[in-house]
């Protein structure tokens, strides 16, 4: 897996070249997205904001996500990270955007969804794409992976 | 300087024992007080949300901080940092809220704010608290130096 500060550069580079700017909506990953593109010199060029939505409470209130799809899908869904990605484009001046819901344990495993669930969201050129992965390993392990991920394909999206 | 994953957990023992939730309203450090708080697991028991408020359009559309005041302070000062930790608290279901603001560089300095220079917030029992240090040392450095400040002056508000 590529450094997750040489993915956060490569991120800032094509999205300097594209002039466009990102947001982050991140629950599981909890500000790690945005901390890795911002350790990048001159990122407020293409950076503009982040949200952090680690409870359900704030996924609604920040991201107007409703109730009702969180209830339906659950939080930790490819459904709600899509609606989390297109909110943060929504609620920002950024063109683009990834997001991040998932379980990072140890607890949090629910029936479906063990330890290590991710599901991910990006928006990129008006199209919103979601996957869901299982990750192994600790808490840390996991939530690293997932920032990794997360930047990963952001730009093999915006570099297509 | 106490290692930052043992001040999060710090943090999040005091916040627990009061029954409070905690918010961020982060600048410079861009999601690091938000990604270090959350690593320690359990931690959606005490912590709500938090805002990378990396712009300065992004400080004013999420946190409703006032371009008047901005343009009258600058974005990096104690009335900014001050505001920021109001809001995450006035936008938030949490009673505690640290936010920060600074140049972390290399660019960005300008006279009397020096490469390095943050301000804090602290909003704990309805009281905000300010503080402008200057950190030593490159972009990383001072990122790191303020997400551990920001921790440990937090848990002395909350230990007071």
């Amino acid at each position: 897996m590529e450094n997750i500060i040489d993915l956060a550069a490569r991120v800032g580079q094509a999205l300097k070249q594209r002039k466009l700017l990102m947001a982050t909506a991140e629950s599981c990953t909890g500000g790690g997205v945005a901390q890795a593109v911002t350790e990048i010199p001159g990122s407020s060029e293409w950076f503009d904001c982040g949200f952090v939505t680690y409870s359900n409470a704030s996924k609604t209130d920040l991201l107007n996500i409703s109730e009702a799809l969180i209830a339906q899908h659950g939080a930790v869904s490819e459904e709600i990270a899509a609606a989390m990605a297109e909110a943060a484009v929504a609620n920002s001046n950024a063109q683009v955007a990834v997001s991040t819901t998932g379980i990072a344990g140890p607890g949090g495993a629910v029936p479906g969804k063990p330890v290590g669930t991710v599901c991910f969201g990006w928006m990129v050129g008006n199209k919103v794409r979601t996957e869901r992965k299982v990750f192994q390993g600790d808490r840390q392990a996991v939530r690293e992976q997932a920032v990794a991920h997360a930047l990963a394909c952001l730009v093999r999206q915006l570099e297509e």
